[in-house]
Order: C-alpha cells, then structure tokens, then sequence
C-alpha cells in the first residue's frame, strides 16, 4: 500500500497538537502546532481546522491537552465547545474525553477511529455510486474535514479504488470557498477527475443530466434524519429532487443526535459578515454593505436519499434506522462490545 | 425631481461611446471612452459594459461609431454581435442601426428608449411586489444593466419610489460577481435596503420564510416563455416554486426572441474557467484544477409567475402574451404607430 497522498489532518505529537491549517490551502501544505487550548480555540474559529468528524477529534485533543498542560479541564471543555454550535461532533468528542480515565488516550483512540469509520463508509457508499459516475459534491467532507480518507469524498475515494472511475463535481463553497480550496486540492492529490463550478451552475448541470448523484457530508443529523450540513446542501437537495438524481450524506453514527427530535432544534451558526463583503483579503461589495451569514442550513429528511453511516446505509424512516445505527456502534464501543 | 444617483451607463459624447467602467465598480465610479469599435468589443467581452438592455444601445452605437469613423460597418456590426452569444438584444440594437438612415440618431433614440421602457418595467412590476416585501435578485438587472433606471431593479426602484418600502437580499452571483459589486453598489446609491448573501443562502432564507418574491432580469426570452439568464437563475426559479414564492422576469419586448421557439434554441456562452478558478487576480483553486463556467442558464417558462414588460405583465400560457405584447411595441415602433 502506498503512502496517503493527504497526511493526518490532525495529530498528537510531542505534546501539541498538529494540525493541518486549512487556510493555506490550496497553496501552501502548512503545519500548525496547537500548545494551549486557547490557540486551539482560534484555529476552530478561524477555520485553520474544519469539518465535523475532526472538530470531535479536535475536541476530545483539546481535553487532553487541557490536562497535559495543567489547564482547568471543565473550564477548557465548555471554551471549546462553545466555538461552533452546529457540529454536535464537537461536543461529542470533548464529553467522550472527559468521561475517560485518559484523555489522550481516548483521543488517540477516536482518531484512529474515525479513519477506519471512514474506510467503512466509503466501502457501504461506493455500492450506491454507478460506474462512471458523476458525482455533485459540496463544501469539504474529504479527509481534510476528517483525521484522513473522508466521508462524502470517503465514498468517491472509495469508488475510485473499486475501479469504478468516478468524477466530481466541485462547488465552490462560498463563501470560505471550501470546495474550491480544499475539495479541490484532495481530489487532485488523488488523482480523480474533478471540475469546479461556481455554486450557482448546480442546477444547470442537472438539468443537462450531466449529474448522477450528490454526495455531502453532515455537522449534524437529526433523530429524524434532517440533516444541517453547509449552507448550500438544502438548496442541492431540492434540486435534487426536482431532477430525479439521489442525494446521499455520508457521516459516522457520532453526527447522529438521538438527543434532537428534528431538525429544527439544530442550533445554525452565524458567522461574521466579512466573509460574505470580502474574499479573502479582497472586498467585494461598497462599504456599507450589510450581509447574512448563515454557515449551515438544514436538509429535511425527506429529500435525502440515503445516510451511509460505518455501521450501514440508513434509509426513510430514517428514525427506527438511525436509532438502530447508533445502539450497532454503541455496542461496539461498550466494554465487551463486538 | 432630484438628479439620478446613477449616471447613464453609456451615452454618446464627442463622437465617443461613454461607458461606466463596471469593472471598476464597486470602488471607484469610472468612466471609459471608447472610440473604435475594437475597444467596443474589448469592453464587452471584459464586462466593462454588460446587460442586456444596454448591449442592445452599445450595439446600436458601435455601428454608428464604425459610420463615423469610416470603418466597414456590416464587418463592424458582425464582429460586436459575435461577441456575445446569449443576450439577444446585442444583435437586436446592431440590427436597428444598421437598418436605419441614421445609426446615431438610432442608437440615441433607443436609449433615450430604454430609460423609458423601464420605467414603464418598474410601474408595472411594482404593482406585483407587496408593501414591506423582501425580493431576492440575482446578478445585476439595475440602471447599469441599461441605459438607466434598470428593470429587475426598476421594479424595485418604483415600489421604492411609491412608498411600498421594498427591501432586497442580493446574491453575490459568482463568478463574476455582478450582484456583490453592481447591485449592491446600486441599491446603496438609491437608498433602498439591502443584504449580500452567497449564492447557496437563498434557500434557507426562502425556508424560514424571509423572500417574498424573486425578480431577475433576462438575456433572451423565447416565443412560449423560457428565460435565459445569468447561470443560477434556474436553481432560484426551482427553489421558488418549493417554497410557493413568485418569480417575476422584468424585461423589455426586445428581449423577446419570437424567432426562437423554445429555450432549447438559445445559446449559452461559455466564458473562461479562469473566472471560476480565480477571483480578480486571487487564485482560490489548485494550479491545475479543470472548471466549467457556463454564464447562463434557461427557466422553464412553467416555473415563472410573470414576465413584466414595458407593453405590460405576461403571464402564462406566454406564447400568445408574449406575441401580443411584441405586436404592440412593434406597432408603436412603427411609423404611424401608437
């Protein structure tokens, strides 16, 4: 096996914690080392490290070194999660480290996890993905928005090495342009066929028929199968629908959350204004201009597809499924757990 | 009556075609003099000078520029319409002027016309938006998409002007940007209240209940209805329909291609991947990432809820409407007409 063209998004190394600062990228493959909790905070805030399946990583890290530095463990618990209140993974992960005898450990334990979720998700996902596929994909759920292999492009990648040979479609993502930054640059790392488009082509492209499937990932997925993932999914899914071409999400049983009936109890993150005024260091729009920022929206179950979790492919009713989904994991994690 | 905080987008001055540079814009109010046809062409394939309405008296002029200046007038007239494929009133104004015994006595009346068609557009179409209503645009359908005034945003501009107290969500309209920089500059210059969003929040906002209609403009509207626009006006028209919110079209009657049957006759420019792949001079996307960029998209006539002309408001079935309404401002053309 050759080596992973993507290193670890995230890694405990020397004490600290290594990250991948996504916002060098697509130009630079920088390294950022995270020593104190309030340094992991503003790379969370600033997007230096996204994506839900690692924030849970993140967080049960920033726990560990919480302890490891003397910090006050509660207090760095509650910092943590309150930088983003969409992905319940983050929470997921910090409550998972505080309940452990080591934190570190744990942590350790959940990245080494998430890479194998991922592999079994995109083995369950690639059986839904035609040959030759192509493939819509929205925002990051590569390996960069995981400790490694990815969730959405988990799936792709996975087809990819099944010799099914499929293609990307990339949006852009505005307006942290996630597609175009880092969707793009896996993919190309790849080795698998992608084109970008501006968010807005989507619907052009379906109704060419030039899309087989979207593919997304999820910050959070409702007891009922709503789905809040990155502000632009929705609009995908009704398109979706509108042109007959499924929508799948891809995301590990730890972005279910049983504890929230429907999508309407996901709390939506806003962010700043000037993401939206500017790109990068570049403003777009006159001064004054006044801006919305909603960073997630919320798919209703019944225009997703399917949920290809690592423990299988839920569908509608997605309840008694996912419930099902989440207790197969819960085993499996439990002391004497298969 | 207060001077328009908007100067003309184009006149003719000192054997010159005066343009507002929309390139420049937001950030500075410049103007470029063209005075060959080739710098006509230039400003039209770079976006110096781009919309519909006004493509139509920029064609008119360069035909008139070329009688000036002793250039071959019919090479001249074919080399503007060649620049532009899917706005129809490019090759409509050329067509004019060429056709008339004074190509610049022609183009300044159709000028003079546009200012006036539109207004005719706002009234009309303002007696569709109701008090308080929060309209959602895409790309720029405002005074710099015309001669003046606008038509999308005309109808905006005279709700605002009879008191209805409109207010707008501006979709930024990547690639290019229109609705960021042009639309977004325009409605702060006229006073009327707006937000910048990224393309991929106008499903959410339609989700939680906050458009209540869309308008756009349009490049070229075939015999029963269907509207080529700037891409991702398609994607909005499916949104809208889920979500029980009307979609209006504001244009004039020669935007109204009768020699084309269907949408599926119109053609699409292709522009260059390097607007997708690029945002001004800043790369967003890997060196070697491949990008489609098709600048318009085609609208079912069955998801628009009316078509708002300066003859008056179309609705569906479009064939006939639409045939009446050309009828009419054709018979007015003519001379004896109305």
């Amino acid at each position: 096996m050759t080596a992973d063209p993507i290193p670890p998004t995230i890694e405990w190394r020397d004490g600290a914690i290594r990250l991948i600062d996504q916002r060098a990228l697509p130009g630079t493959l920088a390294f950022l080392d995270v020593v104190t909790v309030g340094e992991l905070c503003d790379a969370i805030l600033t997007l230096a490290v996204r994506g839900a399946p690692v924030l849970g990583v993140a967080g049960a890290m920033g726990v560990a070194l919480a302890a490891a530095t003397g910090e006050d463990v509660q207090e760095a618990a509650a910092r943590i999660v309150a930088t983003r209140p969409t992905a319940v993974n983050l929470a997921w992960g910090v409550a998972r480290a505080l309940a452990a005898a080591d934190p570190l450990a744990e942590a350790r334990r959940l990245a080494a996890k998430d890479v194998e979720n991922n592999r079994r998700i995109g083995a369950f996902g690639a059986e839904l993905v035609p040959g030759g596929a192509r493939v819509y994909t929205h925002c990051n759920a590569g390996a960069l928005a995981c400790v490694g292999y990815g969730t959405a492009l988990g799936v792709v990648r996975a087809a990819h090495e099944r010799g099914r040979r499929p293609s990307c479609w990339v949006g852009e993502t505005r307006p942290a342009l996630q597609g175009a930054r880092l969707t793009a640059w896996e993919l190309d790392r790849l080795g698998i066929p992608a084109t970008l488009v501006a968010d807005v082509m989507a619907a052009s492209l379906m109704a060419s028929h030039d899309v087989d499937c979207v593919i997304v990932g999820a910050d959070r997925i409702a007891a009922n199968g709503d789905v809040a993932n990155k502000v632009g999914t929705y609009g995908l899914a009704v398109l979706a629908r509108h042109h007959d071409v499924p929508l799948y999400v891809a995301a590990p049983t730890s972005t279910v959350d049983l504890a929230c009936p429907t999508g309407a109890g996901i709390p939506i993150e806003r962010r700043t204004p000037a993401e939206v005024t500017a790109i990068g260091v570049t403003r777009i729009a006159p001064d004054r201009m006044a801006a919305e920022n909603r960073a997630f929206d919320v798919t209703p179950a019944g225009l997703v597809t399917a949920i290809v979790t690592e423990e299988g492919v839920a569908t509608a009713p997605y309840g008694p499924a996912l419930a099902t989904l989440v207790a197969e994991a819960h085993g499996k994690a439990a002391p004497g757990g298969a």
